[in-house]
């Protein structure tokens, strides 16, 4: 067991130490990151901007709104790697998901994960009705015999466990299986290298690890040669082309704007370009590199009482783990007590979540000495 | 005509005049508020303590967001004429239109205005192709002949014009065609009644007359009776009853909120709270009878180069009017550059909107007067 002054050596090292400073942080130990990331301060001041750009420029501030969401887009490209013009933000994942599932099913069965995040399932169950399409939900690798539309989380929810993201789509690609990637928690989380595996659609979540605040839009992702095929089921006039020209019937972007539907909540798009630049500028490599180290320190303290249900191979695990004990909603609420929030899930799991832009060896090491101090001696 | 004082004269005895102080407001004349409201007070304060709680509170805040967009939908119904219960507020007025059209609408034609708003006219064009359905774009009132479907605003995005609301609710109800109503042009800017006319489904925007801010999201409302038998194309986590147990089958919660779907943006729905209670403060019999007034004295001064293109008779026509002239663009600019800001829409309208909230007699009274100066002396 390594000592909290090993925790500080490793913190007085740590090359991304400095970014810590760049967020607004209250006096806790924040472990949820991949329910809602803490909010950088240049997100705060661009917030402030855009409240009083509203209010002094009124309505001639569209003139720079009206390509926030590719903006935003380009700059969550820069982390997912995906190239500039093949990442919109907008709408909620819930709605993208949609969005890119109804344009690229046609008919054949409907895949997920039996274990995928439930509004993606949701989203599923309600396209395979309407389609008159089965749903499979697949417990271990999918099984793409006779399936017409396979989605995917790269990194699953609970157990923060990393799908084979390289050679699902591969096998989907041979198939000629349409697959979609959910990038929930692993945006900004760990490399992705979309375009380097071929990936082709994918959605994704803003506020965990890229910090774009509560409920800030969504990402959607095309390839570029997958664009001028695909049409959204919901025709609005931000995918039109020519937008201003009101009179002509739907003529959609020939780009990734084709994928926007309604007027996009300027504040809210803002921050999530601010909080992707910010990722993009520590770099996903470095990010990793920390996050797998300040997991494999958490685990090493991790008190015995306590099991866990993460993969134990660090190539396997995403940026969150998952531990079990039968008494996790309390221990929840007090270490929350404590000054030590992490993010309970029925029936026993407590997620415990590193962020590597803001989360130091120190406060992991505190963390679980609390959590010890919580539980019988053993 | 009038003069300046007459002007100053209807500020002096204006009921709502100290709604005026509660908005931050530029050194211009807005007459834009059609497009995009200006910022309240409460609002701008309400956005930094939102930007604040996200910062300070993290995940804890979302024992009081998850409410929002039922709080917000509240705030709304209270100015439309519905209950508690029947609004919601989340996501666009694209999407919304999308959700509500595509729950009500089986068979038979998908009626609509030829001189719909584009987004409502894109969104129906996809349904009606989706579903092999004919789209009926009418010039005059909907022809309900084998109609499956009718969407008609409100008032008319151009000329301000008020459709029979009433009126047409009853012929809808008694052919038995589903009705959905666009308010974005009247929400907070006439009172709509829809409880008392029996209208059961509306869309409306929350950014021109309810004050919410760029983007701000869409409002959606179901009548109490009807709100069970429908179901959103969209399955989302947000309209799952007991949406944190997370194990269980798509189960739509049975109010109003079955018809969200994805995480709603916090700090723009809780802008639209803001906005509506506002509106609802100074109420809507006032603010229409100070719109009307207002309307009537920029008629009365309107120069006689510009034509009016909207109705003539003040109860025909919304809080805007659209005028027509050949130089309309080059007019527009010239005023924007006299701090007098309007909206042009091609190829030869201006349009001229008042929000009573903000906009007093004097405001009506100089840019008639700018105007005037931009013309040859007639």
């Amino acid at each position: 067991m390594r000592s909290r002054a090993d925790a500080e050596r490793l913190d007085a090292e740590d090359p991304l130490a400095a970014f810590r400073e760049r967020f607004v942080l209250p006096k806790v130990i924040y472990l949820d990151g991949n329910s809602l990331g803490a909010q950088p301060v240049a997100t705060r001041d661009r917030i402030a901007a855009l409240s009083e750009q509203w209010a002094t420029g009124l309505v001639r501030g569209w003139d720079e709104w009206l390509d926030a969401p590719r903006r935003a887009g380009d700059a969550v490209a820069a982390v997912i790697g995906a190239h500039p013009g093949e990442v919109i933000c907008t709408d909620s994942v819930t709605v993208n998901l949609y969005k890119l599932a109804a344009a690229v099913h046609t008919d054949g069965a409907i895949v997920a994960q039996r274990r995928a995040f439930p509004t993606d399932r949701y989203v599923l169950e309600g396209l395979a009705e309407a389609r008159g399409a089965e749903l499979r939900l697949a417990a271990g690798e999918p099984d793409l015999d006779g399936a017409g539309l396979v989605v995917w989380s790269h990194v699953d929810y609970r157990s923060g466990e990393i799908a084979d993201l390289p050679g699902i789509t591969w096998r989907c690609r041979e198939a000629g299986v349409p697959l979609i990637w959910d990038l929930c928690h692993s945006a900004g989380a760990l490399p992705v290298d979309l375009a380097t595996h071929g990936a082709e659609l994918a959605v994704g979540c803003t506020y965990k690890y890229l910090n774009a605040g509560p409920g800030s839009p969504a990402f959607l992702y095309v390839a570029h040669a997958r664009q001028a095929q695909l049409r959204s089921p919901i025709w609005g006039w931000f995918a039109q082309r020519d937008q201003f020209d009101m009179e002509r019937a739907y003529d959609p972007q020939p780009g990734i704007e084709r994928f926007l539907a309604g007027t996009p909540p300027i504040l809210a798009v803002a921050a999530v370009e601010e909080g992707a630049r910010l990722t993009a500028e520590a770099g996903m490599t470095a990010l990793r590199a920390k996050s797998v180290a300040l997991v494999e320190l958490l685990i090493e303290c991790l008190p015995d009482a306590v099991a866990l249900a993460s993969p134990s191979d660090p190539a396997r695990r995403g940026s969150h783990v998952a531990v079990r004990h039968p008494d996790a909603e309390r221990l929840t609420a007090q270490l929350i007590e404590a000054d030590v929030i992490p993010d309970f899930r029925t029936p026993d799991v407590i997620r415990l979540a590193v962020t590597p832009l803001y989360t130091r060896f120190v406060d992991v090491w505190d963390a679980m000495d609390r959590l010890r101090a919580l539980l019988p001696p053993s």
